[in-house]
């Protein structure tokens, strides 16, 4: 019965059904594997968060994403 | 002052404005109570998140739902 | 299966097990009849934190907790 | 790489892009400036609630707000 | 740079810096492999807390652990 | 009432009382000049994780601190 909580930006019309289903599982077997335990009881929790309310560094991610953007367009 | 944060998932259109004033209520009583303090400070945060994105066991709850729907119309 | 996270201040000694226990049943039930599931499931997790380590207003509790015992002595 | 978390209530309209720049900056430079690291790695994520979910010592923000508004119209 | 927080119970002496290192990076590597990104940024932080404050259902794992221990000794 | 929560690895016997207070202190001046709430009322938690327990890119910051050592040492 862990918690596990992942916070990530809400990119590219945002996570898949699938892809959150891939890693919830994929955590859930990875936990269980290394400790014995949690299979049928690990809860995993995503949370998509705006890329304006998300930033490394001092700078939003919708910051940096433009800036990587500028860069490879030259 | 101590702070409560609520994770749950969002089903049945959510749960209502009473349905969460109860439960702040509720939990800054209960604090207050057991440990003589908090009665005016406690804060209690609900987020209320997606099926998609909430899983126990590996299986997202929107998959668990759909799986016991399907067991009570057997 | 909500996860209710708690954190608090460890003063006096800390929470005892008694107090725990009770918090962590009596939250449960509450949500459990508020909205009625949850109550085999929900998690309850308790951090009891430093008071130098939490502060409201800009204030550490150590200090406020030594201003209100000046204020008591007077 | 310290990770910063703010949760507050979304009022007027939400916090401004530029707002929630000026506090993710803020808290980084701060950190940084304190600890002399996380500079370029802290993250800062900020999370805004509705006030119906957000309760201080057992008061939703929404019910608080309107009671202000009654006693300043008085 | 998802931050991933994982919550466990602190159990039989604790998880070793093995168990942490795997888990952490099996995460990562999870996450960057679905989503294509995270690699080298992911922040994964892993609480252990006290089996006394950590309830499920409303009951604490301690209590949990201890029953378990008494139908396998039967 | 903002609740602001700081994760950090603990280091070099931790963060001092005074460092603590000027992180809060700061944070919480922050949050009012910018929302024009929450002076009185913010909430500010700092947690200190092992470096153990604490990894960036799947890298361990004990192993990176390691890695850090040996390269200036060189």
């Amino acid at each position: 019965m862990p918690v596990i909580n992942v916070k990530m930006t809400h990119e590219d019309g945002g996570a898949t059904k699938e892809q959150k289903e891939k890693l919830s599982k994929g955590i859930t077997e990875l936990f269980a594997q290394i400790f014995n335990r949690g299979a049928s009881s690990a809860v995993v929790i995503i949370e998509e968060v705006s890329t304006d309310n998300y930033s490394v560094g001092g700078k939003s991610i919708t910051q940096i994403r433009n800036e990587e953007k500028k860069q490879t367009s030259i």
